[in-house]
């Protein structure tokens, strides 16, 4: 069994080959910008989800490759064309693609990794490639319409907790289940097991998404990435804010309100007077323990899986490292 | 076997059904569009090269379906998501897309439907679907590489006929050829048979592509949907374009590039001046000449083919209406 830090430096040194080889294609104004998008960096989550899936049946880990690729380049993709409906010009500290390249290069370097990503799942040497295609584009369709969810709260000013716990399932939640289930099924594990791996990487992305809400918030300064508060500038509707706007008494509520409204503010001001009603709420407490019944389902059915040895630990590691809790 | 006109309704039927559903498909802003998008009409030319090469073979036609209907969900998206990189605010007489709801919503569209060909594709009922899968992949990404060339040769002022070629390959012809290949594959044919008619597809798509660059200029306007000129007014480096400015003298050459350089002038008074050139340096017969040269090569692969009766006539029928030469 693989440590994750190795299955990391494994699909690093995959994807730098791919990397090295996209800078050499033609059309260049095609290619450039997808080996750029691809170079960018990241914990590479996502394909070592789907090498460790697959390790825990099968040691020949080479032949999980062409699906983690399939599914990084897939989710690289979703930031790229993301990047330009937001008008996001940094991406992990570098120029986003559009902002580098140009918008029409930026859609269709997209249009191609897109197509790429099933390129490698037709790599994978399988006797029948159709359930893994299936569960791959069938996953693919579901973060679209996560992200055109997402897009259309920003207008909404009644989205509901259900609403907004469908959205993040579909955008951010299912990919992960995908990832894991396609490593189990890239090394023909059991039906039943691989649905196992599917749920409990659905539960630990939905609980991933709530931590990424609550951070920016109640985050260390220091140990984030990013600026406190963002999403609360842009009036981002978070699990938290949706649920401060629900417990809020109607004075509160009108004052939530107000600065979700105002066009003009001090960001400072702002963040301040909304997280001082976040702690009135327990906003905090109450997001870690909604979280914690996500995480728990997860170790439920990590439980259920029947795992021993080097395998369980390594991927309950997997769960705390994308909980953050590792670090 | 069914005549060209009888493909042409049941695929019409298949995708109005298709249409209807997504207009009854949440999230709503995701798939009204793609329904939009499909509803916007057209000869349905490649769906009908699907099941008229399946046809050959088999008469059960609706087992085509899903591979016609893919190739058409892809054919919109290209179209798609190129009115927005060309800023097209028309397209067969509607709003485009991404005039009719916004850019981001047709970036985010566009993307579900280039999975939504795949999810098609995935529904063939076929032993494996591999190599259906595999063929399709890679013309999707060969049409990706044409469009991007097309973009790179808008500021290119050295492109060179060989290099057109290559692009008309790529952005038109392959997924005409891929579209009969489809067809024969769906319906078992023999290998051999299937790449004839890829190449009897590729050939008449590349005689297509030749011809649309003539109609764009000696059309009879008439019988001719858009503005006769339109390729001479935006510098578009067309064959007519490209062959005028390798055949003419140093004299007329300056001529012709002065036209192309000029930021203000009067559309009429451009497209009587490059037209003239065009008809002193023979533009038309050359270029007639030329397409002939590629139909030739379509209609000895089709004779290669060895198809009787029927069969025989209705794909030479096909080719003549790709080629407007039926009305």
């Amino acid at each position: 069994m693989f440590k994750i830090r190795d299955l990391q430096v494994l699909i690093s040194g995959e994807i730098d080959r791919e990397v090295k080889q996209l800078y050499e294609t033609a059309p260049k104004n095609l290619y450039e910008p997808i080996g750029y998008a691809l170079d960018m960096g990241g914990k590479r989550l996502r394909p070592v989800m789907v090498l460790l899936a697959f390790n825990l049946f099968s040691e020949t880990i080479e032949k999980a490759y062409p699906a983690a690729m399939a599914i990084e380049v897939f989710h690289n993709f979703t930031l790229l064309h993301d990047d330009i409906m937001d008008q996001a010009e940094m991406r992990r500290n570098s120029m986003s693609v559009y902002k580098k390249y140009n918008e029409n290069i930026a859609i269709l370097s997209g249009d191609a990794m897109c197509i790429m990503a099933y390129n490698y799942l037709l790599k994978c040497n399988m006797g029948d490639p159709s359930h893994m295609l299936q569960l791959f584009s069938q996953t693919a369709l579901e973060v679209c319409e996560g992200q055109q969810l997402d897009m259309d709260f920003e207008t909404r000013s009644n989205v509901s907790i259900s609403e907004y716990m469908n959205m993040i399932r579909l955008k951010t939640a299912v990919l992960l289940g995908c990832s894991l289930k396609m490593g189990a099924m890239a090394a023909n594990a059991p039906d039943t097991t691989a649905d196992l791996l599917y749920v409990f990487g659905l539960n630990l992305g939905i609980a991933f998404q709530l931590q990424d809400d609550l951070l920016d918030v109640f985050a260390d300064q220091d140990k984030f990435g990013k600026k406190i508060g963002g999403d609360i500038v842009s009036n981002k509707k978070t699990f938290l804010l949706l649920k401060a706007l629900e417990l809020s008494d109607p004075e509160t509520r009108k004052i939530l309100q107000e600065w979700i409204s105002r066009e003009e503010f001090n960001a400072e001001e702002k963040i301040a007077a909304i997280t001082e009603i976040y702690n009135q709420l327990n906003i905090r407490e109450i997001t870690e323990s909604f979280i914690d019944e996500f995480y728990q389902v997860a170790l439920d059915v990590h439980e259920e899986l029947g795992l021993t040895g080097e395998t369980k630990t390594e991927l309950l590691q997997l769960a705390s490292m994308i909980m953050n809790r590792d670090h």
